[in-house]
């Protein structure tokens, strides 16, 4: 291992953004005197009469949802995209706007409001991936969609407004900036060299075995050396995939359980249901081969030192640059410490 | 006005960074029930026994700040910059690293421990400015150091450790990521058009009257059209100034007043002690000319509805773009009214 990396300042390149992540190694040992988040580990019940995600309850717009036994999706009553914005553009001098269609649904991952994703049974979190592969190829399908961002954020400190287990898909009809950046990195890749840049990343990554935190026959999950969160860490399959859609039902499970082993470690690690924003990156849907794309999962934890002291990611970061202060090596070995 | 903007979803562009921002007008009136934000309205004293910022007070590492008058700047003990951060690269196939070696500062506004900008004249914000003039001149004159960064974070909840009114001076030998993409959009307009970009924008938007929230002789305060946070705003010299070394000591006295307006109706907006992240983008310190630079003063405030609720900036911004609900065009109606 390089340890200069893990003694002095130093950037590492983003080679899927083609940004620069700012470490400052040395810095991890800084006193603390900002905010605490507040934590709630108490134990919920199985079923919540005031949520309306629960099964049998009623939403604000009045609809009951179904008695669910698994999973569970609909249409978000209160969508960022509007499925008929008019479509307009204004292109006033430097003022320059363009609508933007798409569909928000919101998916429930099960029907037992006390769970998460790390206390379900890679069965369990199987059926969310067939649901994941089954709203990619239904929303996909639509000529007015072209690429659909799977996200879930988990935890009040992440802006989630309700403990049920849920994450959200928001389709629209172009290329948000993050993906953007990842078509544009692989898409130059590719061309050059026809191959994957995930993959090739990836079999650096299998020889060293500095950064994986676990691997099954189909996925690895690593924390990849630009890693801009504390304890970020990206979910990829070993052989190159487009999409969620190029996984049968036995790579479908291996997923699930690269997903719970992940979401447990990272409960264990400050003893607290961990909160994250998660989010798959994949091929659009805009009826291209694209295969440049090799798709991952990424998981940014805000936690630093504790279940109450998170990394605040405001003014250099804003203005400048994402900054950590523990290397990724050094989080690799506090997750796999909870294995 | 075009009323498509306030009615339907759609995208705003960036022309400082390239990048858009997904607009959602419609969503504003969904309901909360997230998590709810701390507030310490509590009046500090002027004097706090127990502040490292404080006159007189010893720091972490043992010195004793002198009983300072006005602006007092140190340079920080856990800097994330290393001022001799050994020289290093990395570049192992997709592993690319290199060192960066920094200055990081810390510049106290007041030796009042209950004061923030907003409570400060427009003379005392003044000397601040000829602060941040002296630590550019002095931190860019150095050959190791092409950026000068001057930021602050305010507030709890932006992460800042210490009520004690201050900011952060963080410069390094190469451009951070924002900036990057700023200098680029800048300098492409400045070899097209041979003129500004900011100050045609500027022009653009006097003429409109749409989103100005104060103007004085030399500079603009405005809401830009490209707005990501709710109440962000900016602050921009009306001619093009390549840095805040070209104010002279009337003009940094109009900057301060800009400063102390859009504070002060921040403050009065939610009744509180606005938080927020704001930052100085300007020409960098890399003995270019430059010519492409106008630089502004961005102020992102993370408040979305009341001192208590704000906006989060997760899953799908994460993942995606950022996204909003309320137009800049309601916002400026919102701040402007508390002047
Ligand atoms: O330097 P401070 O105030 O201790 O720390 C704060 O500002 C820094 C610069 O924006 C961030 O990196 C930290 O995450 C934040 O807590
Ligand atoms: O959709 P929710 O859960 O109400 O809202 C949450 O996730 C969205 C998508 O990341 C964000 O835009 C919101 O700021 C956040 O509070």
């Amino acid at each position: 291992m390089n340890t200069d990396l893990q003694d002095y300042s130093h950037k590492r390149y983003n080679i899927l953004t083609g940004e620069w992540v700012l470490v400052s190694p040395h810095r991890a040992k800084r006193p603390w005197q900002g905010q605490n988040e507040a934590v709630n580990n108490e134990a919920r019940p199985s079923y919540d009469e005031n949520c309306y995600l629960c099964p049998g309850n009623t939403r604000i717009n009045g609809e009951v949802n179904p008695n669910y036994e698994d999973v569970f999706v609909f249409t978000n009553d209160f969508g960022a995209l509007q499925k008929d914005s008019k479509t307009f553009s204004v292109e006033d001098g430097l003022l320059i706007a363009k609508s933007e269609t798409g569909i928000c649904k919101v998916i429930c991952f099960s029907p037992d409001h006390s769970k998460s994703l790390a206390d379900m049974t890679p069965e369990e979190i199987q059926k969310v991936v067939f649901t994941w592969q089954k709203e990619y190829t239904e929303l996909g399908a639509n000529k007015a969609i072209n690429y659909v961002q799977i996200f879930e954020n988990k935890g009040a400190v992440m802006g989630c407004s309700n403990p049920h287990p849920h994450g959200q898909i928001w389709s629209q009809s172009t290329l948000p900036n993050e993906v953007e950046k990842k078509n544009t990195q692989q898409l130059n890749y590719f061309n050059k060299t026809k191959s994957s840049l995930l993959g090739n990343y990836l079999a650096q990554e299998l020889e060293k075995q500095e950064r994986i935190i676990f691997e099954n026959e189909t996925f690895v999950v690593l924390i990849p050396f630009w890693a801009v969160w504390p304890f970020e860490a990206m979910i990829v399959p070993k052989k190159q995939k487009r999409s969620i859609l190029e996984l049968n039902d036995d790579e479908a499970l291996q997923y699930a359980e690269a997903i719970s082993v992940l979401t447990k470690a990272y409960d264990k690690l400050f003893n607290t249901s961990f909160p994250y924003s998660s989010g798959i990156h994949q091929a659009p849907t805009d009826g291209n081969e694209n295969n440049h794309w090799h798709f991952h999962m990424s998981f940014y934890p805000p936690l630093l030192r504790s279940a109450t002291v998170k990394k605040f990611m405001v003014g250099y970061e804003m203005f400048g640059s994402p900054q950590r202060d523990i290397t990724a090596e050094t989080a690799v070995k506090m997750i796999k410490a909870q294995l």
